[in-house]
């Protein structure tokens, strides 16, 4: 076999070659996540579980751990851990804020929410075990196995999604999401809520990457950083934008619910062009990042910004 | 100063001696928790969750976590860590169990429960925001001051932490509990059930304690996980005949509520007097697995046992 030839920086993917990544990436993911989500639970609250986790999602998550680690020759059996956590944490963000007491809404990836299919005490609990199994996947017993992720990585995997998914990261944008409703924000208002309600733990995902290679380049660490903060804020303004333009069917979820809960938004704020604009003006942002980080291979990183800016749902 | 005399295995601490540990043990409980709970959270999200923890409970767990580590001569910087960990899961799962969903209880340490206190969403996150802070709290970033707490037994704690309140532990018997409610269960399925719901996190704190010195003689961590699981036990026991005996004002939370929402019960089961013979006959198999441990000194942990079985709320 020839060997490929070495990527060199600002080389990019063929969407060929993005497909093939993405696929190997979604197949690891999937197949780690049905080994680990609800085995061993009591029967119903393991259904609950898998329901909320399994067969769904595009995994955006999981591919930016994946493609963070690679870039910086990370630890692969961290790397999928992490990205099984950050998954998890996002799955029970969901099933919460699906709930009656949040969003109320019934359809979520296609499929009735898990309280609508299991009840409300049952996604509750479901929520809460998600939850506890993340940080549990990122502390495996080391057993002498090739499989072995050392303690000082373990730890500091748990610090990097406690901090993504905590007061100071995804449910303390959850809270000023929730006192927002019906007021009218700032733009500067605006970005702090999703820098924390989204963005924490789309940042999180490509440091806890990063982090697989406990010896990676603090420049390299700085521009995966401003990487990740760009792409937070994208995910947001696009994910505005396909509330407004999209339907339900092509978004497998509940659409124009944002603007039927007066909720602000980057379109209620900017208008639809100046979303698209600033969209666009972020994923230059984060390509920027990705140049000047000194690694040499950030296709996939680059391909997955492209890929949160250009998606249809 | 004259030293106190070293305490020998067998040796009891006196009502004032018990008191007097206690009250050092909780004051420095309280302290961490109001130095770390809900702060750098967004103001109504920090409120709730101070709401939910400070100013209430008997921080059993958090003893148990400080007289485990106390027995084995664990470092005491993970020590208050890990009691104040264990402490947030027992504080979430109490917030969430209230809600309308679930219990649908109002009254909690006498207080307004959290959704009655601050409406269900806020409680719903609070509770979700606790879970994530738990574990944030085992990792600190080690910063070569005196509290480092070494990586191995940051993982190690969150390992334990994650076991007990997760899938297979809290969360999972809080899921059995839900199915079973208005069914007959044998005593087999009572007890395997609240050997997850109260006695899994238990049994973490002791265990969690015991942890905290990783050099722990293998034999004494065996004769603590015995204490930690009869305890657990007995702890359910007792709260089943208290909600059946005592009244909610002596209990600061519903009394009865087991019996109202049909659910089975170690009383239901086994009749108030047995229930009380099975109460000190679990008692007895904590100061046994004590006495067997081969650790000098453990009268923290028999004051707690008997505590535990003794209490009127």
């Amino acid at each position: 076999m020839i060997a490929e030839p070495q990527p060199t920086a600002g080389a990019v993917f063929s969407a060929q070659e993005f497909s093939a990544w993405m696929q190997q990436c979604l197949e690891r993911t999937e197949s780690a996540l049905s080994r680990w989500v609800g085995v061993g639970a009591p029967a119903g609250l393991g259904e609950a579980m898998r329901y909320a986790v399994l067969d769904g999602g595009k995994r955006l998550r999981p591919l930016l751990v994946w493609a963070a680690a690679e870039a910086v020759g990370g630890l692969p059996a961290a790397a999928i851990r992490a990205g099984c956590a950050v998954e998890l944490i996002h799955a029970y963000s969901l099933v919460h804020d699906d709930m009656p007491c949040m969003d109320n809404d019934v359809l979520r990836r296609g499929k009735p929410t898990v309280h609508v299919q299991f009840g409300e005490a049952s996604a509750l609990l479901a929520g809460d075990a998600l939850q506890a199994l993340a940080f549990e996947l990122l502390v495996p017993e080391n057993d002498g196995t090739a499989e072995e992720i050392p303690a000082a990585l373990q730890a500091r995997l748990c610090r990097l999604l406690g901090a993504a998914a905590g007061s100071q990261g995804m449910a303390g944008g959850q809270a000023i999401d929730l006192a927002s409703v019906g007021k009218q924000l700032t733009e500067d208002q605006l970005r702090e809520m999703h820098r924390l309600k989204t963005g924490a733990l789309l940042l999180g995902s490509v440091r806890m990457g990063a982090a697989c290679n406990p010896q990676v380049d603090p420049a390299a660490w700085e521009a995966l950083t401003a990487y990740g903060q760009a792409l937070g804020v994208a995910f947001q303004v696009v994910d505005d934008i396909l509330d407004v333009v999209a339907d339900s069917a092509t978004l497998g979820k509940t659409a124009g619910k944002d603007a039927a809960n007066d909720k602000p938004t980057y379109v209620s704020l900017l208008g639809l062009e100046r979303a698209r604009a600033h969209a666009e003006e972020l994923c230059a942002q984060a390509h920027a990042a990705l140049a000047g980080s000194g690694l040499a291979d950030t296709r996939a990183l680059a391909a997955l910004a492209d890929m949160v800016v250009r998606r249809t749902h």
